[in-house]
């Protein structure tokens, strides 16, 4: 059998597979035509085209020596076979003796039983398997390596060719080779609340590329290495650039990209794929492709993370070639979908994004902290968004519940309105009690705050109903710069928000970084396990500088007016006691100046820690209030990390053990006469929120669009009803509270959270 | 000028330096030619050798141009000035006018005012900086990359010469260049108490080369291919079998190696090495030393952990091609000195070892477990040992400060052979009272028990006066092993433990791992905080296969025995009912089998995060004890992980709030009559002990060697007293009880730990 040798005779046929696409023909006739132009070059006896039907089932499509009855007919699972272990795999197999081979599943239908030599290659794209090319022979002797090699070339042009839509037609059976056009639904990970209808705009637009195939591969070789040059030229001059001039993290990477960026093996085999006649674009698309399957293969995440690095390379050095820049028209209701994207990229998007959808990030990412911010509906761990979806798509987002529906179908659509127009309608009702107190039946009344971070929080005080803000997050500030902020930035910082608080009080919480919360500008400490590591005023107290001079601008920012601030993650009483004796030093320091002090400075301290629940009664008696740090505090009391999938519902908030836990950290301080609050993601659940209140917490803190919801469930109970359903079943050695305050609060006709 | 151009004319330089080397001249004669000979081939006006003095200092040591007077007087920091600056960055410096360059200083002994043109490279072996060869003009004018590339080639072969001690003469003015023979001190970190003298040996021996030049680059070409043959075919027979076949860590790690192994650009550096004279060892070490270079300024672990591999597949080469085994006689004192060691690896040397000295590793690696059970002397993280270490210095270990002696003088080692004479004798001391129980003079009696893991810790039973092994480690036999133990080597070594037990209490606490225990067939999940993850019982009802197949192991064991076993972690309630109910199913299986079934079995818990100590009244009624996990229990309590430098010493097992949360762990369980004791750390440190049993625990487990200490505390105090002070430390609002009761210790004559 004659081979189509490396280069010139996989160019030929090559170009006999652009004449047929160049043809007007239909689809099917297309198809038909390919794999007898296959057969013929290749002389082998059979040349089929399998195609993904959708997730799970290929079809046979056409074919050239089989059956011919058996097109559309033939299905396969994924995995099913010998052709659906090559689409599963995303390797060839390439065998002498099919029938003996493992896996091998005879059609009757397509009379293949005769058939030995059998190679099959994966039609893929980007990592995406489309279909599965085969050609076979009676023969029983193996393909040679140089048969493998052509007949992927040739099946990576089959698949520009299929995402291109050439074998797209308008009749039945030729709709199932349409890629990006049926509705797709993703289960992903709630990063900010919150639902949207809008149009898909993607960060790293993907390229169409017009003509997979080129007459001339020395011209191709130019471009691929004048658009090389200039990928080389981008990186050096990023790894030029002041910012990323010290020995950091940033560096490592782009040190990471230069090497790539010069990689010969890499840039090798692009090369070859030219020499095959493939138009750059599509050569690079190839090694890309091969890339992102071995990327699929591995499970370590630092490795993952360094073919990341090379699969942004691919897709720089794709942009460069193509020409086609990343400057677009954005749409009205664009709703942002990206592999993952940093705080500052996101802030310049900005509110006029309707939505953010990630195919990676975590909960914690600084991303999502931006869009809590701005209160932008955003999902994480969107699995294969970033492939599924394409520019100008319809796509919903349900930052609630963690959904994605990408081109959904009208009754989905139709659901989802239903939903958004519920919501704005409860809203509505929320906003009617904006002005009263949340006053409980009993005659108790809470009071309700919101947390911040940004400036563009500052509006929801007003709106929201909140009656001050309970939990001002200043490290956000920090967190999307690329420098330490000056004081005097600081200073009027503080000020302005202090402004916007209008005589409201606003609760500052120094710097809490560390952990997941890593400076762009700061070196990333190596923790085993960061969470119970360096960090907050661990760090704030073994760096004394940076706290004096936060400490300083809080002061100046004040102006007069009175302050409070926090420390945050207070483990034992020195800690405080010496954070305190800063301050107080400070302001030493400011009345010596003669600058203008604070009217009243409070001094509190965040309890996310269970050993500042023991602390001798001297710390209660000492510091000005306490603020139970949820988030935190349930983690460590667990010792379940919150942003672990495999652990992070395992422990209720309702459990008994925590809720008694809270209770006996309030009753310290009530015996002690220390003011105490709660902030944290529970305070902004109702029957949570409800739940604290009855243990008897008075303040609580949360996201501004909570606030209603809590108001509305802690004005229509009564307390001490409450607290004695979860005492009861605290008797009764029930784990949990909640299935008695949720039958509870059901009998008294209230939803529950 | 002419440099000596690549291959060939480099080749002729080598040969005459060969022939200095083969000369039977002092080390003062040789240094002088070689300085002469590299000025005349390479036709510059001067060339200097300079040397390490010590740790911190260069010596211009030979010379030809400069002030033949400077010769052993000029010294220079690392650092400073121009050689200063090569020495520490471990990088050429080539620059037309030297006076201008930043950095230079001038040295007017030297008289090198005059000369502008100035080429500086490291003299370095293994990425070891051992001085520094500068060549210098007059003329202002930049040496060509030719020259560079020439003189670092020079440099690599007077590397080789210094380290064989080429240069180390008898006379004083030579001694400095003899490496290996200083006293080095190295401050490590504690891995297992105890304290050795004993010989070095490297568990990768380093490689001896006696000729660094070679005559025939041809057959060393071949030499280096065949050696590269070999090295694939060992790497493709590591990957090909079976145990690392599936796709695991293992074998990813491995696929990696297989990559560097067939990396042409690795390769290539190689080649080139030899093609301009270098043997073939020193042509791999010197890219070696590149690669430790690139190694020493990475701040990213896991690229680290990259280069690492290529390290090790240096190493691999080296001993290919040098048919240097690692078969060698172990002295009878051995201190084994390795980069980092698995478990396996570990056990294999057994209890020959004296000691072990790890320049990685982590206090919780396997292998630290592995020397615990074998109660051998080990600090790891000792930075640079194995540079600095050869086979048969003398080193003194001492686990209990986490210090390394290496070559010691006389005077250090005679304070430490009264450091161990001084253990011995307490150890006496300790060993009369182990007849006698620990009761305090109030009378209160703690029972005091060993922790145990391996077969190999159960004869300490005996010697250590234990009443009972109070936590046996179920998972360490599963962390040692390639494969889970079938169920009926697990029931069968269950047996023997009780056996050795001879009827003494030993309580099985079920599989703990997850966190940073990962089994060596398991896949370590990606876990942010693993501390806080999917770890110990959670693991185990989520995959109750394997903790099935355990407790019928254990019940089997018993074969008619008491039976006490505990499960790990318990965090809530239901944990305890769910795995209490299947050891319940598990006994109603055997009954029905009609197997022997245990005497009696308990069922117990450990208390390890803060939530089970606020469980139902229910859940301290139902279990039949409680086993307080200190060490993970404090790490969760103020959030700081214990195996991280940068907080584990920052909160005091004595805090006031920690003592407190004991005592009220200790109250609840008295409340209800449910037994309670407490293992870790902190159990086996007298001083803690005493507090510990002073806040009403009567059961202690630790390590053997602390049952002797413990003892000889708690019979010498008054536990009531002690608790008046820790009372009066509350009430006063001290942060530690430590202070006071150190002070109250001290009255009484009594050490404090």
């Amino acid at each position: 059998m004659n081979a189509p040798a490396r280069g010139a005779s996989s160019r030929v046929l090559l170009q006999k597979l652009r004449d047929v696409l160049a043809s007007r023909e239909g689809a099917q006739e297309r198809l038909d035509k390919i794999v007898r132009v296959i057969a013929e070059t290749m002389e082998t006896e059979v040349c089929s085209v399998y195609l993904r039907r959708d997730e799970r089932q290929l079809e046979l499509c056409a074919t050239k020596g089989l059956n011919a009855d058996a097109v559309h007919q033939t299905r396969l699972k994924l995995g099913q076979g010998l052709v659906g272990r090559v689409a599963q795999s995303g390797e060839p197999v390439n065998t002498a003796n099919a029938p003996q081979t493992k896996g091998f599943r005879y059609m009757p239908e397509t009379g293949e039983d005769i058939y030995s030599g059998f190679l099959g290659v994966p039609i893929q794209r980007l990592g995406e398997c489309l279909g599965v090319l085969v050609v076979q022979n009676k023969e029983e002797r193996k393909f040679s390596e140089d048969d493998l090699h052509g007949l992927e070339i040739i099946a990576m042009v089959i698949a520009e060719m299929t995402e291109a839509g050439a074998f797209t037609g308008e009749e039945e059976p030729m709709r199932l080779a349409a890629t990006h056009t049926n509705p797709v639904f993703i289960r992903a990970v709630r990063g900010q609340e919150g639902v949207a209808e809008g149009t898909v705009m993607l960060h790293d637009p993907h390229i169409v590329i017009a003509d997979p195939v080129s007459d001339d591969p020395e011209a191709e070789q130019t471009r691929l290495h004048h658009a090389l040059q200039r990928l080389r030229g981008e990186v050096d001059r990023m790894l030029g650039t002041e910012a990323v001039s010290e020995q950091n993290e940033a560096a490592e990477i782009l040190q990471t990209y230069a090497m790539f960026a010069r990689d010969r093996g890499w840039i090798t085999r692009i090369e070859q794929g030219i020499s095959e006649g493939l138009a750059a674009e599509v050569a690079v698309e190839k090694e890309q492709s091969a890339i992102r399957q071995r990327m699929a293969r591995m499970s370590d995440p630092y490795l993952r993370e360094r073919f990341h690095d090379l699969d942004d390379l691919s897709n720089r050095l794709m942009r460069l070639l193509s020409g086609q820049s990343a400057n677009r028209e954005m749409p009205d209701d664009a709703i942002l979908v990206a592999r993952n994207i940093g705080p500052a990229e996101l802030l310049d998007y900005g509110k006029a994004l309707s939505g953010v959808i990630l195919e990676e990030g975590a909960v914690s990412s600084h991303a999502v902290i931006v869009a809590r911010a701005l209160a932008i509906p955003l999902v994480v761990q969107a699995t294969r968004i970033t492939r599924d979806a394409v520019d100008g798509d319809t796509v919903l987002i349900d930052g609630d519940e963690g959904f994605v529906h990408l081109r959904p179908e009208d009754s989905v659509r139709t659901a989802f309105r239903e939903k958004v127009a519920m919501r704005e309608e409860a809203q509505q009702q929320y906003a009617a009690l904006r002005e009263l107190p949340a006053t409980a039946r009993c005659g108790s009344t809470v009071s309700l705050n919101m947390n911040a971070g940004l400036m563009a929080d500052l509006p929801s005080l007003e709106g929201s109903g909140a009656e001050g803000v309970g939990l001002y997050r200043t490290e956000l500030q920090f967190l999307i710069r690329s420098k330490v902020p000056r004081r005097s930035e600081q200073a009027a910082l503080y000020s302005r928000i202090l402004d916007a608080g209008q005589g409201k009080r606003v609760v500052f919480r120094t710097l809490d970084i560390g952990s997941d919360k890593v400076l762009p500008y700061m070196r990333p400490a190596d923790e085993p396990n960061p969470a119970l590591g360096w960090r907050a005023i661990r760090l704030g107290l073994d760096r004394k500088g940076v706290m004096r001079m936060q400490l300083q601008s809080l002061l100046r920012g004040a102006n007069g007016r009175p302050l409070a601030l926090m420390f945050p993650m207070v483990a034992q009483f020195d800690e405080y006691r010496e954070a305190r004796e800063l301050v107080l030093n400070e302001i030493e320091k400011e009345r010596a100046l003669g600058h203008t002090l604070p009217s009243n400075v409070e001094i509190g301290a965040m309890l996310e820690t269970p050993s500042l629940a023991f602390a001798p009664d001297a710390f209660f008696k000492m510091v000005d209030f306490v603020s139970i740090g949820g988030n935190d505090l349930k983690q460590f009391f667990f010792a379940a990390d919150r942003e672990n999938e495999r652990v992070r519902r395992r422990y209720d908030t309702l459990n008994i053990s925590y809720l008694s836990f809270i209770g006996q950290i309030v009753d310290r301080c009530t015996a002690h006469g220390t003011p105490v609050s709660f902030c944290g993601e529970d305070a902004g659940r109702p029957t949570e929120a409800a739940c604290f209140a009855a243990m008897g917490l008075r303040t609580l803190s949360m996201r501004p669009a909570s606030i209603g919801p809590v108001k509305h469930m802690l004005r229509q109970i009564n307390l001490d009803d409450l607290r004695r359903v979860i005492d009861g079943a605290a008797a009764r050695g029930e784990q949990s509270a909640r299935p008695v305050v949720e039958a509870w609060l059901r009998k008294q006709g209230l939803e529950t959270s």
